[in-house]
């Protein structure tokens, strides 16, 4: 293109949308739990450094999962001091009271939990029921918000199941609601296995919204193992979501759900809603540098189409 | 998922979209036509005979533009006359009148010619001004509808141009009119380098129903270049846009445009539109049985997400 082209994507709002929206980066977390090759801290709090510098404002940084499960993130009490002057909010996982304190000692001022809405998964992610699930966070959120913690909850399976197949949303919504009256400030809602299509996601919000859950406290987070998250997260914002949960370059998956590969790229997504007009702090350019950077250290391309065409990477 | 799983995607209509879409699958014309693999005309009409089998019903066959230009489709001349049995509209791409002369020979009934919104992709592709394109053409739609042939009218390039940058909505207004006043059936739409985003889509459609172009003569065309297609896709269909190029597989491109790459797949398209219920007709593991039996015959993976979902290939 030459210099004097009108510059690309042009924008043009959509009146019905939301004027910003928050881009919650799951990159670090998310997307490097999954790698095969470990990944040195210091290129972690690069990576993490870099997206703040790209203009995002929340960056999951890591996990205090017991390092047996995800030993990719076994370093987490060695990252989180590098971070100390990442000028972005630094939310954590956490999944008992023992990875709370381990947070705590590190000065973590947001915590995240992660609900099942279906037994089957529940099962396999947690070796436990739903119920009991929720009784083991229900200590967690309290003590998290006792210390003036910030505590989000993610609720995987929302659409569908590996083994149960498609998830009813009365289900999805009475878990929803109890991980709320648990006292978590948002709820972000997981499409693991990447199923959903525009019209469920459509009906999913408007019965958490007859259930009094308001769009204000939920985040959509979409995968993309069908190519739907983008137009998922499109019916989200027409509904008045602005929250959106996305990762880097498209890093990650889902290490206990078959095919549950590809989260919504952080790339694709920016793309559209700097298309929309919709503001998000985000600059395009230095956010794919940072995912061409990551993917040189992992060994492999970007995902990410708008990472790939703006790198002119071969797919 | 075990046998008794609920089946995926989950259905849930949107009343605010249209019930039925005619998907106009353009992979054996758009997609084969930027192969480097010289694909042998058995197996060009054995694709065209399971995309057919498939559900799909209207499949563009070849192109009779000179082979000098497209030597990939070289053959339509012994193409067609093996595809005499399919049970689907097979139209197929003509640039002059000497190629609506070899179409008209064959029996064709249907046939499409290849307009640009730019005059710098006018230059490009047809080596003449966007004038002295439709002049060309004038004759041909004239010729074809007095032979009682449907003509589609291409129109490139409606939202960017890699060498004018953000394309005007007015400029594609402007030129759209004209192609239809030539007597085009059908105007498809063209993203041809993939940088539309929804709001944009929803102004070109709103200012063609200004200029009284009714969303019934409207196709559109998006191209996955940066991840935008399926969303833009949905905000057509909003719009009351019915008919949707797509390409099985997601093979092709454009060879005169850099980074001009993916179509959108027709499989990634059939996903979303069976969870909302919105009928095509379309078996979707037929056809992804298709599209992995092709890339077989082309030796290399399909970039469809959904392909590569339900075939489990690697990405």
């Amino acid at each position: 293109m030459s210099d004097t082209a009108r510059p690309l994507p042009m924008t043009v709002p959509d009146p019905s949308l939301p004027a910003r929206v928050r881009i919650h980066e799951v990159g670090p977390r998310d997307g490097l739990q999954n790698e095969k090759t470990v990944v040195p801290t210091e290129v972690k709090a690069e990576f993490v450094h870099r997206l703040a510098d790209a203009g995002l404002d929340t960056v999951e940084a890591t996990s205090f999962v017991h390092p047996k499960w995800v030993p990719q993130l076994a370093d987490a009490e060695q990252l989180m001091p590098l971070l100390a002057d990442v000028p972005a909010r630094l939310p954590v996982l956490v999944p008992n009271r023992r990875g709370l304190d381990r947070a705590l000692a590190l000065g973590v001022r947001e915590i995240a939990v992660f609900g099942s809405a279906t037994e089957a998964f529940a099962r396999a992610n947690l070796n436990r029921t739903v119920d009991e699930s929720l009784e083991m966070f229900a200590p967690v959120v309290a003590a998290a918000r006792e210390a003036g913690v910030r505590v989000r909850g993610y609720l995987s399976m929302c659409f569908g199941d590996p083994w149960e197949g498609a998830v009813p949303v009365a289900q999805v919504v009475r878990v929803a609601r109890r991980l709320l009256d648990l006292g978590c400030d948002e709820l972000s809602l997981g499409d693991t296995i990447g199923v959903a299509t525009p019209g469920h996601v459509t009906a999913l919000l408007t019965e958490l919204g007859e259930a009094e859950v308001p769009a204000a406290r939920l985040a959509v987070h979409f995968h993309d193992t069908y190519g739907q998250a983008l137009a998922n997260t499109l019916a989200a914002l027409r509904y008045g979501v602005t929250t959106v949960d996305a990762s880097a370059g498209g890093l990650g998956g889902c290490p206990y759900a078959r095919s549950a590969t590809g989260n919504l790229a952080t790339e694709d997504l920016v793309w559209m809603l700097d298309g929309l007009g919709i503001h998000t702090g985000v600059d395009l350019g230095r956010l794919t540098a940072t995912s061409v950077w990551m993917a040189s250290r992992l060994g492999r391309p970007s995902p990410s189409r708008t990472v790939r065409a703006l790198s002119h990477q071969e797919p």
